[in-house]
């Protein structure tokens, strides 16, 4: 199938690899059974897999050891994938989601990769509960909709950043209930045992122990994002005497990523975007190094490249 | 409520500690419940905790904040413990369980700590279940009973060993599915992805890689020793790229550990032991220290110093 007059989401660790695609359908084959002409529809990370591995089948498509994604080139790939910087893009109608009219494409399509990153360890792990409290490490493009996918699950969601600049903006338009300074530690102390989950969207390396501390019992520790393959250190006696956890987790599966769209919709949760032209692109690349946007661009590429 | 002729487990890693013991009620105070005069009764890690913290009102003793355990003193208790090296101990019943008829004391004693530390991860993180395929990595006092114990849930348990010696014993006396040899990269390989769970009862610090690339997605690493609070390599990209997680666990709480001992009763489960009289401690201990035991030595205090 077709889709045409996408827009995608251009985020800070990914740059311009266009996984996060939004538009309509323009075209479908015959075999096409889930979409017709005009649907809304989205495309994240993933454009191939094997269909026939145990993790497919579970609808885990993103862990198929034969996954090719929906950009750059992959060991197992028989063409380049380019990602979204294409006015149409020609898909499987197996790795689409479906778009609920009331979701905006330029606010939705920043959720088919930062929002399936969050909802999925937030539902596996049953951090999205009424009575969990949730702890968001990094207010960018992935941890401000971790924010507000956590608070309409019904979560107690505290914001762990860096920079006091962000407090303000967590509690008052994100909706977060608590903001914590990371490197105040009379603040990290007070927070200390009282999280049953936090999700880590910080990439580049940082302790990890500050956050372990904050886990109560059973309390899992998410991490989103590695700065390369060097190990970090891991504090293995406080995650014993703690009982708690560290997950690792890569976006999510098409079923999931289909209910998390769906979720969305009905919550009313968008990404927080700025919409540009494909011209701006080399300054909002600028912006994005200064980490001048809250929180993603999105390129509407449908109107900057259809003529 | 007083427990006498204790028979106490010893192990390679906390040793004369005497933190598995089991025996019978000889005497109740007049608030006691549970128990009468004359039951068969044991007692793991923990004498006391706050009993009002979220932990201890979940059934998760072990990680109350106030816990003292069997042995040894601990910040917060007013008195020291000295374990089960005496011929009598009296207790809250609160932390003791019940063993039913049909287990033995001297066979059940080790499953009050060796036990529950297996069992407890097993059901928290759904390891327990047929179908699954649960690996064990070390096969002493812990391990073996880690084998036993997802064998009997109707798991594939493959045994993970340094030591070839210890195959045969493995499979056919432990029941273990399939045994591989850690260092053997080309068998290590072959099992790659195949895990739902392991179960790792090595304490000294090694690499855990090897390990979580035996893992499927959404698979647990459970690690149950550390050899100190020194850090271990945490390869964090391999964990967010299979979707795998790294759990620390320590023992159980009470009402799991009569749920264990229960379930160990109804499937003939007992720790594999040698039932020593007191005067061996120094032999038995010089024998720990090379590891000429399979795989509990359990002291028959009762017997030793009850004259």
């Amino acid at each position: 199938m077709v889709i045409r007059g996408a827009l995608i989401g251009v985020s800070a660790n990914i740059r311009l690899e266009g996984h996060e695609i939004a538009g309509v359908v323009i075209q479908v084959g015959h075999q096409v059974k889930k979409f017709k002409e005009g649907d809304k529809a989205g495309l994240g990370c993933i454009v191939s897999s094997c269909q026939t591995c145990s993790s497919c089948n579970k609808g885990l498509e993103n862990y198929c050891p034969e996954l090719i994604n929906t950009y750059t080139i992959f060991s197992t790939a028989k063409t380049i994938t380019y990602g979204g910087f294409s006015d149409i893009i020609v898909v499987d109608e197996r790795f689409v989601v479906r778009f609920p009219d009331n979701l905006p494409l330029s606010g939705g399509a920043p959720l088919l990769c930062a929002g399936i990153t969050v909802y999925s360890p937030l539902k596996l792990f049953g951090l999205g509960e009424i009575g969990k409290h949730v702890g968001v490490v990094g207010l960018g493009g992935v941890g401000h909709v971790a924010v507000k996918f956590a608070k309409a699950f019904g979560a107690k969601v505290t914001v762990i950043s860096t920079s006091k600049s962000k407090e303000r903006e967590a509690i008052e338009k994100l909706g977060a209930d608590l903001f914590v300074l990371s490197h105040d530690t009379e603040q990290m102390q007070t927070m200390s045992g009282t999280m049953d989950g936090i999700i880590d969207t910080v990439s580049p390396a940082h302790s990890i122990l500050p956050l372990i501390n904050l886990l109560s019992p059973h309390g899992k520790l998410v991490m989103l994002g590695a700065s390369g393959i060097k190990p970090i250190d891991l504090p293995l006696l406080h995650l014993i005497l703690g009982g708690k956890s560290i997950a690792g987790s890569l976006s999510g599966g098409l079923k999931e990523t289909q209910d998390m769209i769906d979720f969305a919709a009905e919550h009313n949760i968008t990404a927080d975007v700025e919409v540009i032209p494909m011209d701006y692109v080399n300054v909002a690349m600028d912006r994005l190094a200064k980490g001048d946007i809250r929180y993603r661009f999105v390129i509407d590429v449908g109107n900057s490249l259809c003529t």
